[in-house]
């Protein structure tokens, strides 16, 4: 489905990164910028009515995770709650001093595990199997009583595979006393159904711009039974858990994209449908290798056209208005370490594109990419031995 | 001036809490979200894109401080910035030990330096003088080389008295040669000219909704030749220091709230006349305390009508569609500490109105106001003693 950037009709295939702001969270936006623009703080009716604005938000954020609205923290973007999940070890040192992770997650946990050692934290960085998927028996060997925090991610954001969270937050319980469970969800949220209860996480974080809200909204929740500290200190907004005047507009804006959401679990029906279709096509060139695995979330598509590089795929690619990613937006061109850590081969990863989808996504952009891939292997130069 | 929420006409005096967006800092933003909502670290032109918005906004920010653009931190918000700049001591632990700010700085900087407390750190907590000013010589004694960071506001946000930040930052760097000097100048920022290098300072925090621009945007200020470690880690944006998707509509709004401001010096010395209109007109009737000092920033007038308690009062100018605040907004009806620092008698706090003025506001509106407060002072019941 062609959609628009300006009046430019485009097909985009780079959802992972970011996803083009939906009618109704601009429409919410403008709504809370013009009617509603007052302090959620202030004790007058604006102040009151921008309450209720982020109130309603949290309501059906909360309703997404099956969780109660007061265990849903505003935040600035996925990297801060991810941060302020991490970052709430320090408070906790006198309990213990172990983190640990997965070496494929998103930087802003990685990054922010490295910023822990700095202080003293051990971090056991656990490594996926061939599969992408972690062995439960690693984090089982690297649970202790000494453990204060443990980080994974459901859905990775270049490969798409998803964690055993269920069983590594069970695991994690019988094992180690103090540990809080913590789940970087920004790939998964509003694209499966997620019970965060039933998942068994202490914490859980996601971002407004992967499912069309804009830029600047995300979230943690965080179960009633988990006591951090806060990671934003100041005026006490958001229960005390994050100061800092709300983003009305951008928490408006946040239940508009959730409101136009389609019903999950068909949308992941025909997501998969569009995945499978996506996987054949392009697997029916021999010269396209697909690294994504059939049991990761359909919304990622990783695939290798050993011989031409990433970039100059995804440049080709862009001069006929088809956008998709040679890595993830955030590791801007380096070369991607989680499919290092999968054991891929090198011309695997320098030929790597990421093909990610929207629930907008049809099988028609996928045809359009096909043709135009064809196209640039007449046309481009094989460089990547 | 009568200004809208919604189709309702309002007299909104409480510009400190928060302003109106401005049509600029709105058309950018939409701007932002129908044309240009690219991931900026994206390879493709969508992210470039993105990008140059970014970095259009960055350069806007950084001329209204003649500052450099890569001095220039986007943050969610001026708490943010707060917290980033008071915990930057946190990676310079090795250097010392003190911090020194003042009992009257915004709880984003008090919260977080009691925080640092439990880390270890020795806070020295400057009284202000009668007048609202701190004493140099108060600084002086505080400042030692143990010193890491000073932090003192430039304006305060609740009587609007400037500190004397050149004086302070020059003190600092002679006495503590480990020292950083922070000011947070939310609400001084493009209200009046500010000159980072000249001011001395190594940081800056302000925000865009104090401005007219939507909240959730922010920024800090960072010298040149400071060298902090960043608040929230992750995929390196704003040149390693602020990690996260950057919030492009809000950052683009900012650009569009700073188009829109008015020449700062002019505006300032006809901010100057309302204020003392405010003043002369609010000081004729007797029950009427001003609190402010005179050579505070003319965008608040700090009064009080001993007798009767401010949340009556607010609700009353309320129902005639006056807004004014009873304290900051993030106080929420508690009593002014800032207040009480000056050494204010309780029936003076109890009975306090923060009336907060933007470039927008016009003699008729304190006419309103005044008009009003009498009518209440005959309407309602003196409660305090």
């Amino acid at each position: 489905m062609y959609i628009y950037l300006g009046v430019k009709q485009i097909i985009y295939l780079d959802n992972s990164a970011t996803t083009k702001p939906c009618k109704k969270a601009v429409e919410y936006m403008n709504k809370a910028l013009t009617d509603n623009w007052g302090n959620p703080s202030s004790l007058h009716i604006l102040g009151m009515n921008a309450e209720d604005i982020v109130n309603a938000s949290r309501k059906s954020v909360a309703k997404m995770l099956s969780a109660k609205d007061s265990e849903i923290i505003f935040t600035s973007c996925g990297s801060e709650a991810n941060n302020m999940a991490l970052m709430s070890v320090l408070a906790r040192k006198n309990r213990g001093n172990r983190i640990i992770t997965t070496t494929i997650e998103h930087p802003s946990v990685l990054e922010t595990a490295k910023r822990l050692e700095g202080y003293g934290f051990e971090v056991v960085y656990l490594k996926p199997q061939n599969n992408g998927v972690i062995s439960l028996d690693d984090l089982k060997a690297a649970l202790n009583d000494k453990t204060l925090l443990v980080s994974i991610m459901l859905v990775n954001n270049e490969i798409g595979t998803i964690q055993p969270i269920e069983e590594a937050a069970r695991l994690t319980k019988q094992l180690s006393p103090f540990a809080y469970f913590h789940t970087d969800a920004v790939q998964a949220f509003g694209k499966m159904p997620i019970n965060a209860a039933r998942l068994g996480v202490d914490m859980l974080t996601a971002s407004g711009h992967k499912i069309h809200a804009p830029k600047g909204i995300g979230f943690l929740y965080k179960n009633q039974k988990c006591h951090i500290a806060p990671f934003i200190t100041g005026g006490g907004q958001e229960d005390g858990m994050r100061s800092g005047t709300e983003s009305v507009p951008l928490i408006a804006s946040l239940q508009g994209a959730i409101e136009d959401l389609p019903n999950l679990q068909p949308s992941l029906q025909r997501m998969r449908e569009v995945y499978n279709y996506a996987k054949e096509l392009l697997s029916s060139d021999n010269d396209i290798t697909i690294n994504s695995f059939d049991d990761g979330l359909p919304y990622i598509l990783n695939i290798s056209i050993p011989g031409y590089r990433s970039e100059t795929l995804l440049h080709f690619l862009e001069s006929r208005e088809i956008y998709v990613s040679s890595g993830s937006a955030c590791a801007k061109g380096n070369q991607s370490y989680v499919l290092k850590e999968l054991g891929l081969a090198d011309k695997l990863i320098d030929s790597m594109l990421r093909i990610s989808f929207s629930h907008t996504t049809q099988k028609q952009d996928i045809d359009q990419l096909y043709e135009a891939l064809k196209v640039a292997k007449g046309q481009l130069r094989k460089v990547l031995k």
